[in-house]
């Protein structure tokens, strides 16, 4: 049997858009800072990456400052400004801000300073989406972006970033996303590239997957399909509750993505479950991608008020238009057959807990 | 006639052997910090990748930091350190770094402080080569790796950074080399990857191609493909000389890269030569590739004693193993034409002096 991958909010399929952008982009000789005709050539298809990424993220007329993704690009906006985020923000984020921004139970943020905060439009985790405030001073579109229709202008927010390889672009290429005129303090220097703001060679191969992969994005999204992955979710959803009924999808009284689903089995370990799945052939993962390999409690599923106890018991299934129905059906059923072993291991005939180690 | 590209020491094509490991790299889906079968794929690819690129830069047992380039692996070893450059240095280490170090007019440095010093092994500019002392803090190899033979481990240095699109390889990737144990804070935070000193989700298809550069670059030294290059590089200098009496080469003295040549023709812009030979159908480029696209008169030029007045009339001739001898010819050719018309126009019959601002 075929592999499952569901773990789409981790990294996507490289898009076949993306993959022929790409190998056109070798083909290209110059640097984009030559004054020949190679260097112009490069600088050309830099620019016209650069448009097509603007539009799809509806920025156009605001300035697109590549970064090697999400994380650089958080660090440029965010570094050294003492703003206020919430702890449901990725760690890229957490790592410039102060965490003193409240978040209930649905996953909501309360923002008190809309000009001196960070706030993501959509959390990786539960795919929770916030209604950002008008003003806000830094959005996180990592997620959001392809998955839901919005456009950075009408946002109302003066910053924003976004990674390729959330969407069918490569790994190592994204954006921050700044109204015309905004200061940007470089932090990476001494080339004077992206208008001084972000020095260093452009990574042209990987740009040009970025624009097809968010051309690719939007025409997937004009056509209606992430409509179907909602329906699978839906669907997946009311299969797990159905068979699991103490389970908890964190997230779900919340507008979400369409495509996440993070269901918590009080007692019964994400990583356990991770690694049950993959012996089983879907790759699924517990809270957010995290480099040590180790998987620690969501600190996404404490700010919403799960205890330390149960925050490490949920996992993320997330996938996207590509995906096979069939995989997501079978999912189902191989998580919920595991679900019964461990409920028989742990609780025998009896239903007094015991908490699963293994 | 077809073009012939000529500004290697600004960005190579890209070779067989990276667009292959690329190409292999888009069928990797896993991100490499999940623990599901594809992110231990993704990751085994990109350790596998590692190894390689050490064993190439002859840093086995080193630490090598994945980062977008030199530009940014520049800024994590220097930013913030107070460290002494001259102004030889690529514009990423003089933004780091005090430029109060000496420098002779045969492009060589002296080195006051080793261990609070940045010196490049090689020059962009000029090639020139330079004899590290022993206990340097931070060297830039970018320009030096893959065209002349030497070995991290053995350089005495504690630091260094390798860019692959100066290899073959593609752009947006390169790496910091640090001894083991070396301390390196982050600049780019939140996720841990490249042991908690870079965050990021890694560009993988980058680093599989910048590898397979690497290691290709490697086996073209070991064949002896830069001596041949060298021996193209003395013979255009030959020409030319011969042709043009009283031009200057660049660190010619000094050990230099065997595929750079800086000429220097005292009165006739590099800005004009690169134009013009442009538009003859050759690719070479004055002083470094500057973003700005408009040509300053060279820093590195005046730090080797160059008149400000003189500093912007040099180019740069810079080539690789799979460059054809007969496009060398035909540059040599065409630039003494030109050369011959700009004498015409501007100095007619008589030899009066008269600088070319076209």
């Amino acid at each position: 049997m075929a592999r499952a991958y569901l773990d789409w909010n981790a990294t996507t399929p490289l898009c076949a858009e993306a993959r022929a952008a790409m190998l056109a982009a070798c083909e290209i000789v110059g640097n984009p800072s030559s004054v020949h005709a190679e260097g112009r050539a490069a600088k050309s298809a830099m620019e016209r990456a650069r448009e097509e990424i603007a539009a799809a993220v509806g920025a156009e007329g605001a300035d697109v400052i590549f970064t090697s993704g999400s994380t650089e690009a958080a660090a440029l906006a965010l570094a050294g400004r003492g703003f206020a985020c919430s702890p449901v923000e990725h760690d890229a984020v957490r790592a410039w801000c102060g965490e003193t921004l409240a978040t209930d139970a649905n996953g909501i943020v309360t923002v008190l300073d809309p000009a001196r905060s960070s706030l993501q439009l959509a959390n990786s985790e539960t795919g929770v989406i916030q209604s950002l405030p008008d003003g806000l001073g830094v959005t996180d579109l990592t997620q959001a972006f392809g998955k839901i229709a919005f456009a950075f202008n009408w946002l109302g927010v003066t910053a924003g970033f976004i990674s390729a390889h959330k969407i069918g672009g490569p790994k190592g290429i994204g954006a921050l996303i700044v109204k015309r005129g905004t200061e940007i303090e470089a932090r990476i220097k001494g080339g004077g590239q992206e208008q001084g703001r972000r020095a260093g060679t452009e990574n042209l191969i990987g740009i040009m997957g970025f624009a097809a992969a968010a051309k690719a994005a939007q025409n997937d999204l004009d056509q209606g399909k992430w409509e179907r992955v909602g329906e699978i979710r839906d669907s997946l959803l009311a299969t797990l509750e159905s068979g699991a009924e103490d389970v908890t999808f964190l997230g779900r009284d919340s507008r979400r993505l369409p495509n996440t689903l993070s269901v918590l089995t009080p007692g019964w370990k994400g990583e356990t479950q991770v690694m049950q799945m993959d012996l089983a052939g879907f790759a699924v993962s517990a809270g957010s991608a995290c480099s040590s390999g180790k998987v620690r409690a969501s600190g996404v599923l404490q700010a919403m008020g799960i205890s330390p106890e149960h925050a490490g018991d949920a996992i993320r299934i997330s996938f996207g238009p590509s995906t096979d129905e069939r995989d997501v059906t079978r999912f189902a059923d191989a998580w919920l057959t595991a679900r019964q072993r461990w409920r028989e291991r742990n609780y025998g005939r009896s239903t007094a807990g015991k908490d699963d180690h293994g």
